[in-house]
């Protein structure tokens, strides 16, 4: 029997898609099956014994505090701290730039509901990131994207792109989920002037920063935005900036956070009102209580020693078993890196036949607005150990052998 | 200087306000202050050593799990363990009809996007729940609204406002918030005939269920809807039910769920990925911990006998020191309770002269979607502890004395 509610759905309802990765993650979790599909950290790395000390010390000095409701905008001694972490990178702000998210997810959802009218178009990368191409469309934006290359987006090709009039430009300018690229420094340069030619503001999605393998850090966009307004370098606010705890620490406490001016954050301290009152109050304390000694920059040593093995070991293994003219990024850093089969292939039809065969990856269509993208494919490297990417990556290129394309 | 976001916030901005609540606790946070404005459990009372407990058993037996991703709809032990609670009071649900939300503000937040179109009606009471409003009014709700008396929601009052066609009703049966009244048992009834006379949902918000002092809990809407549709009284799906570990556990783990079809539970389920994609898998795992063994039933004992004690304070002070004229109501259980005022008065400007004397309240006005209500406030009683609250309502009472109006 149908319910009153059946009919009853908002038409903004029939552009929500399920995430393919979330659906993947169903069969994925059968525990025979490598996955290279997923975004997630390693788990046998995570602090366990450094959670479980902050959660007794938070608990008993702080009890009351950490289980009662908190403020929207965040635990002001986690605000201050990500502020002094991002001027260490030159970035002059404060706590009253910061806003703590419950997860990047919803920084972007925020960001969306107080920036995007219906047909607003968004410019990306493309392929970008899943969760924002997710977050947006459920405010009915539209799409203008520029491809990337090994170096990142093609700067060459955007300004074509800005005169169409987009909001905003989305850029994930290192280690790229879904590609894996970093955008070079002349890029980055060219990039922000050109988004300063055209008075387009940037949103730079920044998860996967620190974990870098090999080569230097580059600027962040705010900087080189900053370096081009402000005479003494001061915070100037072009560039609203996401990071996260999630690869660093944790996911599973959905800590994140957003920089930007005073004016942005009370918007979205308005917003996330309506949306979840605030963030956790306990996790907040407990992720301030294991970070704020100096342990994050520890752990992201050792985080980074594990995923350089990974990366390297599947790089390995793609040169020794992939057939000819199948291609892939080489990333300095992150969790991903990015195949690209012959044009005639499609990874959607392969993604079963690789499954049969217990391995799996996300079809790269997924991550490209305009659903082009069908020959690519991500694979994730954090997730799984040495020898099973050894073994997976040797069932992933039988699969490809055996499929005809 | 401006930023290029400046003039870039979607038209939907204008409809976002902040909370009146929240701005007020910016007030009511200085120490000095007796707060009856917000809408907080007593502290004092958190079970801090269960969740010190639980926190490590969890960390030791689930550590990974618990600090890595998890799926949209919640830790599987956790809606389960809902599901049973709910089969106790008659509502035949398995953990597949129940979603685990930030928060009881997301869940809101989610049905808006769902279920509401710009324009769209909803029927509330009135007063109703600010966080419900400020929800919905972001996805441009318009309200009907029906008064309320000590009996609940006016339901001879009721179909001439479903005659309107909304959208949705929104009612809070259980020591509401702001009144602090229960809906009696014969408009219970009558509510649901009328709903589904008119083929009208229902959203049911119970937060404070069971946080009863005295007198017989009554049959949830849910049930009634039930018992109306389906012979062998199966779960129909015309009531989504809300509630949340806020209330009986800490707001601070941000924890609260929605019980509804599996066909509204997949909406919903797309419409969290795209908001915050789960929520925070620690803060499940721990609260599955603390509450499984039955604890959860002991400890609202322990609740409800601290919230009787000072409700019964706040009422004895109010029939001692409140001047002719002024009234309340006398709440079986919950948070709340709401003063009104001769008519000619105004709680928005009595709110500076009371903070002036050291107390706060809520402006009744805030509750009502038209804006009227201006000789009412509400007065929250499970925050202060007894002898504040015998300072705090002479102080109200004098500065109502002293208020010509």
């Amino acid at each position: 029997m149908k319910t009153f509610w059946h009919d009853r759905y908002a038409l903004r309802t029939q552009s929500m898609k399920g995430s393919a990765i979330r659906e993947l993650l169903k069969i994925t979790q059968m525990p025979d099956i490598i996955s290279f599909a997923g975004g997630m950290p390693a788990p046998e790395i995570f602090p366990v014994e450094e959670f479980k000390q902050a959660c007794t010390r938070v608990l008993d000095e702080h009890g009351p505090e950490a289980l009662q409701y908190g403020t929207t905008d965040g635990y002001v001694p986690l605000r201050e701290m990500i502020a002094r972490h991002t001027n260490q990178y030159g970035i002059k702000v404060t706590a009253e730039n910061v806003m703590i998210t419950t997860g990047s997810q919803q920084a972007l959802d925020l960001i969306g509901r107080i920036f995007i009218n219906p047909g607003d178009r968004i410019l990306t990368e493309s392929p970008t990131y899943l969760g924002a191409i997710q977050a947006w469309t459920a405010y009915n934006a539209q799409y203008v994207t520029v491809p990337l290359d090994d170096h990142g987006i093609q700067v060459d090709k955007l300004e074509q792109a800005l005169r169409t009039g987009p909001k905003f430009m989305y850029i994930l300018p290192n280690f790229q989920n879904p590609t894996g690229v970093t955008i070079s420094l002349e890029r980055r340069q060219e990039l922000v002037n050109l988004a300063d030619k055209y008075g387009v503001p940037i949103i730079e999605d920044d998860p996967y920063g620190q974990l870098r393998y090999e080569g230097k850090h580059l600027p962040a966009l705010e900087l080189l935005d900053d370096q081009l307004h402000a005479n003494n370098g001061s915070y100037h606010g072009n560039v609203i900036y996401l990071s996260t705890f999630s690869k660093t620490l944790a996911p599973g406490i959905r800590l994140a956070w957003v920089i930007a001016t005073p004016e942005i954050i009370q918007k979205l301290v308005m917003a996330k009102q309506g949306a979840d009152l605030h963030t956790s109050t306990f996790n907040q304390i407990v992720a301030y209580e294991v970070s704020r000694k100096g342990f994050l920059d520890e752990h992201i040593k050792k985080i980074n020693t594990v995923y350089k093995e990974r990366r390297d070991i599947m790089l390995e293994e793609l040169e020794n078993n992939m057939p000819e003219g199948v291609k892939w990024t080489k990333p300095h850093g992150g969790l991903f890196l990015w195949v690209s089969l012959p044009e005639v292939c499609n990874t959607v039809e392969i993604l079963p036949k690789a499954v049969e065969k217990k391995v799996a990856f996300v079809p790269g269509t997924s991550f490209y607005p305009d659903g082009s993208g069908k020959n690519t494919m991500r694979l994730n490297f954090s997730n799984a150990q040495p020898d099973k990417i050894r073994i997976g990556i040797r069932r992933l290129a039988e699969t490809i052998k055996e499929t005809i394309c």
